[in-house]
């Protein structure tokens, strides 16, 4: 279902080949599909270009698994990944015994239903710079987001100012890509200084990773937020998935 | 100056035609004009592909006169339009002493000194999107900001969710843009509504407009954030320039 | 027990046809009754409208029970529904040996004694509106306490605003509403858009769901209180029972 | 202008009367009138049942006038006072040149536009009870917005819970009225006590008022939040206004 | 030990009849007991009044167990009953093993040696008010300590400002203390009414109870800090053997 | 006006001596007075020993004036001085005017009112121990209430830990006190460390003295909050009074 | 490896005894060793003086075994032990299989492979004092950091301000040091009276310990930043490493 | 006055050729100086190796003044420049009457009474690096606080990370430092960027530079207490004059 499709409808009411009260019920009840416990969006694709993603936490596994395959009736609409995160191994299971195409991708906490045909979806290119081995987690959401919705992704981890030569060495392939994605937690200095020397959009996502006065990733936030570098917009604390959906919605533009 | 000019100082060195203590003064002294009070970073574009903006809040009128005429030296090399940010009328009466074709932007505090040659750079369209007439500062430093540096910008303000069909009315002319910037206080709603409608990049700027328990922008800042809506990065409160700056950064790769 | 009894006790003691020192033992001794660990209020009828409702949390079973049982005693002068939030299947077991009349919400954690008699209080209706599928514990409590204190509910979930179309679908609904309740965590921005949108009196409940700058619902909880749409007010994160308590009152006085 | 006007341009356009490029324009431009600097929302009534508050400050006085004079020329429709808030003398000497009925509550910083004719708008009754002299500002806010929309207001001033019998003393009048407005800043204990002692809905507004670790009205707001008693909703710190509003709503469907 | 004995001591030295290393050895050496894991401080009679009080977390039993019997081997000198906080059942076991005559207070979770001697120290009378149940065992960790040092403790719970006539029923016990310790969590409204009725000192203690915005107890320390009752000072969130040492220290000086 | 007055009033209701709606008009009026723009306390007395005191910041000088009239026409029932705290040299003039017995302590901003007569009330020993110069404001305002309340005070000044031994120097003096009161911005180390020391009860003031992440008197307040040394209790931040006024509390009672 | 290896490879590169490509590998190669999940970093010593420290939370035990294993390689160009932070007792277990030399600080949660040889380095003194002795784990991180990294370590333990006269026993030991560390949670007043004591540099470490508003050692955090005694430098919350590295890098310059 | 001074004190009084009255008037004199405002800490170099530095802000120009002419009368002792922060040109100009010597620093913001002779005491060298001109008042006061005390000192100003090769240019000279002050404001990841290259000791002072989310300073307060790097410790921010401070301790023990 598309743009195309809603106008279609509504020309067929202006010529009189449809009657309003038909067309009525073809909308309404087009845009999202009501589960119970959740409205299904398909309406999302329209709006936004991409399928919706679930979000699974605090989701039973059989509403996980339900709306995969909701979701999945409609893929070929949109030709592109469908996708659950903080999703448990438990979740999983559940879902791959209705989807047997599903992967799991751990460290990412990551259910992936590919959309495996020749005609997918493909974007540009994305680089994920993450500062320390803890911040891993939060940049592999945001690297398997970014392959799962069609861009190319470069991991370059581990690379945080304390040592900054590990940077400068790995400098050339970062600014091959068409959008850098930074992950830091503790002061996140990491934002700035990719910043700096990048001409890409820089996308940070603070972590909670840290002790003491880190509060939670708060230290990591208001250090990007107050980046003296410009060029960098934030995305909420852990948040890889939105920093790479942030990511995938600037190439779907290219 | 540019990217291939430092390359051939160092062919030059490699292949005989320069000595290395000729091509070390040339490029450490390059990069950047140290002024006494500040080093202007001509090096910038190279790195990041856009002149060196200068912040004035904090500076004499002196100094940033000084910088702007540094700056326009070298302003070929950049063939863009070049701004200082937080500026006054008594800053801009220094300025244009100096500099004739300088403009003021009240609204917006910026000194603009434009590039006014047919070859100017020209990058893509900048929706700049506020909730109430007190955010229209904020939102003006991000549209002139974006106008200066290129892109073609369209102004949609005063359309807040107390009255969601203001929104809805000029939802076309959003959905034009490469880039959406969204400019709210108070609860920071517009940017969550606005994100979920548009299919472009979304750049959040929380504003300190409101009171009480606003805390000095937090509000809308955490709001944004916490946005619901994907594809939504947030800059720094009150900073319209540096929505301006990524938008334009995005459309630049564009 | 109501306030013309403590009007006539009164009268009595001013034409002397009751001693004063009977008198004060009556009222001294009713308003509230000392279990030891805790004053049972059966005065808050008389002064606010309706009996008091059992907080569980930090209560031992048999602590509950006992109260619900004196404040079923007591139940044909208030004609309403008893109830116990915050309560545990665990705490449900023990009341329903003693008030096999008990019934347990799951998804609110309420603890009902319904008052099944024709001449039960009835009040108006309340619309429960919440933005996500995480948010429904929260709006449960809401529900299911309006339904107990006597009003007739709708329950309109997961019509956040990154869908808002969803919202759109359901305004009639909520609209035919004497009270709308909106519950919702993350960026609190259904409770502005509501808020524009209705006539009737809105009660925002910030909750608690989200991660990293959400802080445990302040994020929500900001936003709502700094809310362009007017007609609304907030009570505590996750205080689904409080809104619906104070929707209650409001239909009460209808 | 209101609801059935609108479905009157729509059964036109149904039945032929009107071809839809007219209905088009009617609508599309009535809902507000865009006045370059703000879109007037006409289409409020429609919605929440009250005329457009202007909030005065950020705007300047020519501003605040002429949006005066563009809702004064519908106020037929409203047949409802008019009002601006955090108006500052100023701002009304430029509005009463303009429409000489404007009248300035000086204490509230409201100016107000009175509908005087006798079909005027008439509510329900609304108790405004402060606890200290310095919060009469907030509170003869709330007060002066309750008689402007249609109330019948009482104030109970300097009643705060260091002196409780103050309290008691009013309690009989506070008692009579639809809705209770509990105004009051330091510890905000008042909206607790008021709550546990009348069956109204208790709207509670936190102050400003303090020093310390009052830190700009935050212990209020907490306070009241938290507060032990039923039926307490919360609205921003110093927004006196909006808790009128508020219960004007609730007393408009009554 | 005592101040008279350090002053014979140094008045031996000064008329010769003491050399003055072996008064160093003796005054060095007894002030405090060096247990290798802990210094017990012997010295605090001299300056406070009373003995050192173990605060158990964060202890093993063991030590907790040594510390007691160090403490009781000069328990004659003070008088004075010992006491362990925040003490575990186990840690219990752990002393009365060594110490037959201790007993385990476990609401209020303290350990007690107490001097059962007919001279055992008496001080003043302390009234413990508590808003609601949940604050019971902050409320007994301030009776149980109040007790141990020597006071007469009379306990009134439950009655928080939510049914404020529970409160007025108990004033009149309350008005006979020497000390009034208000306990309240929530909102802690309690502390600044009990205030405003009695001419005792006021020592108020918040508690962690509640859920939301209560912040861990913020709200509650924030309301008793600007408390528009004169005469009541604060202890820091769950510290109820803080206010009752305090009201002892306020007692013993009587 | 006392407790026996009331009590001879209803015992004359009893007896028929008087009939009721006389003594109800006596006794409503009596507890407080009715200025229009305050309810001045004359039933603080009866309740908590002392007369009321003005808080002068947010009223007018006239105010400030005529509530300092009406509480020295009842002076002789207290036979204690009156005060107005926070008052400017503006306030002074124009009390001074109708009251020339009334003093200004410039460096406290307090107003006072003596009662000069022989049978003053007299309270017990207070000691104000404050850490820096700039605490001296503060320090004053305790130390000046003190006195006016009657209580003897002792000012060391500028005893701050950073060069202990002149604290120790004093100690001795401060030991002979009744009350200490610690005032110290900045880290608020001493209350601790005077805690430690002297056996009488200890009320902490924090001031906001200090700057950077002081954050206006936090950075005091949270470290006499969580004092190690006992017997510390906590008023507000700056709030000199406020402790002075807990240690008259204290003395009065001794 | 250290600074002359490079500055030599350089040498043959320009006198032509080196190809560039074939001194390109050596340096691009040598300053880490990238292992797939760390880029350990060998040029730190370097650049630093000190090998990198291992931070156990968070990777798994055989990743910091391996770690250790790369670091032990490199061991004689540091002659200097190894660590790691945060270790728990199945961390060290896995790396004693592969390190036998390896020892285990349980209170410190330290793992360390001691540099055993004669020329070890060795750098200066540092005194750790601490306050109390729920304090000991953070006080312990730092004095074993200091003597694996070749200081002479005092430890001065339970000497907090509740009880000064134990602090002023071991001043002479405390003054003798060329560093000084104070570990203290709760108000962290032993910062500020030590830095007021000693002419040596104080490093201040704020801990957790402590309940209520401590709110994470924030109490002792703002307090040690805000210390009135000068040369008192903070490093994060529990971070008692951090202080120690801090200590050897100002006692390595000596 | 020096530590042997008071040993010859004691030892006099010890052989009997000095009485002990004598010596305690000596002895308790000599420390400080009553100047009734103010403890004058003479005491202070005994124990911390410096004169005591005068904090203006708060104090009157004529306090200054008499500060510093007793600061003055001692100067041989201490052999080191006197100096007063947070000073006017008023104060400045009111001290140069008394001590023509005196010299004003007007970006520091500091009054220096320089000791002229040869002998002037000389510590280690000093780089003072900061981020942005914005942040230069902050880094002169402890560029000139560092030269007063006896410092070498090096300015770096203006190589924050937005431009990374700026620093980079300017590393030799910071490595030659013995000690490192970096300063700097918004996100402070200078200091963590400064820390991972130099073996120099690392003090980091945030400053309150930027706006919005940098909430005065705490943006970059956390993130240098949560760096990276190792051997970075931190001051309070803005606190200039504090990092030198603490410099001047560690390279006078050198």
């Amino acid at each position: 279902m598309n743009e195309s499709y809603i106008k279609d409808v509504l020309s067929k009411v202006k010529n009189g080949t449809m009657d309003d009260s038909e067309a009525f019920e073809l909308l309404k009840e087009l845009p999202y599909k009501d589960m119970g416990f959740a409205n299904v969006d398909h309406h999302r694709m329209i709006r936004t270009g991409f399928p919706e993603v679930i979000y699974c936490e605090g989701k039973t596994c059989e509403q996980i698994r339900d709306i995969f395959v909701e979701l999945v009736s409609r893929q070929e609409e949109t030709k592109c990944g469908l996708m659950g995160t903080r999703a448990t191994e438990k979740d999983y299971e559940c879902v791959v015994k209705a989807l047997p195409q599903a992967i799991y991708h751990k460290a990412a906490r990551i259910i992936e239903v590919p959309y495996a045909k020749a005609e997918a979806k493909t974007l540009g290119s994305v680089a994920v710079v993450s500062a320390g081995t803890a911040d891993i987690p939060v940049a592999e959401e945001a690297a398997v987001t970014a392959q799962v919705l069609g861009n190319q992704v470069s991991r370059i981890y581990d690379v945080g100012v304390a040592g900054i030569h590990r940077l400068f060495d790995k400098l050339d392939q970062i600014r091959q890509s068409d959008v850098v994605i930074v992950v830091a937690g503790m002061e996140g200095a990491l934002a700035s200084v990719v910043g700096g020397l990048v001409d890409a959009p820089v996308i940070a996502v603070p972590t909670s990773v840290g002790y003491g006065a880190n509060f939670g990733g708060l230290s990591a936030l208001l250090s990007m937020l107050n980046s003296c570098a410009n060029g960098v917009s934030i995305v909420n604390i852990d948040n890889g998935f939105g920093a790479a959906y942030t990511a995938s919605v600037i190439n779907s533009k290219r």
